[in-house]
């Protein structure tokens, strides 16, 4: 039986959780930035995310998949932009974008990826 | 080449999948009480869960990922309610939520869970 | 540590990524069939899926799961019959079905599929 480590628990959730060498991460909003300009939401959830993957022995360029949960498509150029400088050439993940409603209209984006670890 | 086991298989889908020591379910809705009261489909669809998960040599405590399809965000103090009681303190899997249009307007949720096996 | 196989891969993403003997794909539209007809839709979408898993040396036989994005719901009779047909019996993977805002009106659904790998 392979382990399960959990990062990040609180009595709800688990920030991350990796087992079998891949890490999960919970969607991914901007705590801090919630309400702020776009382009802040944007660096915040990135951040949040490396924070969480690094916690979980992976990083960026070992990303797997990733789900953008956006609240508007119309920002999605300004995420993109973001993304494109953010993410590892060569090393991009599986993407699926859609547009729904998010847990407060003060979030802009949330983010869920997967990334392999040791 | 690894073993792929499917549970509760019809002709269009299967409620489970057992795959490299993983688990994952179909996104579970509340069949016998669709139309009901919240907190009656939310028991129903976490009993659909223990169920599903039992048939995989699996259990809650051993969850990896849930992902929360809300018909409106309304809803989520009630659904926490009953998650918080149903949940194993320390074994909380990630989650993401959002509100979506489900198959019908009778269903006020649906979760997907992902979660460990032998 | 496992190796990461990335197929179909862009500066923005990948195709389908390959890792622990699970093949991730991104949500598949139908770019050479965007505004038209949802049955030339849906037969696109699958034949992608057919030709991103067989070059991740799988095939649709092997699916574990399936995420069906709709623009509207209406349309999932006319996608379940071209899924119906096109699933090997026996072997259907977890399904969970949701209406959401696609990247672009023209797209009538988008589909995510994993599937098991040698």
């Amino acid at each position: 039986m392979q382990n399960i480590t959990r990062i990040a628990v609180n009595p709800r959730m688990s920030g991350a959780v990796v087992y079998g060498g891949v890490v999960s991460l919970s969607g991914q909003v901007a705590i801090d930035h919630r309400g702020g300009p776009v382009a802040d939401q944007v660096r915040e959830v990135l951040t949040r995310i490396d924070d969480l993957l690094q916690e979980a022995r992976s990083d960026r360029s070992r990303l797997l998949t990733a789900t953008i949960l956006l609240s508007d498509f119309a920002i999605m150029p300004e995420f993109n932009a973001a993304w494109d400088a953010w993410i590892v050439p060569g090393c991009t993940p599986t993407r699926t974008s859609m547009q729904v409603v998010l847990a407060s209209p003060a979030y802009a984006l949330e983010v869920v990826v997967t990334a392999a670890t040791d």
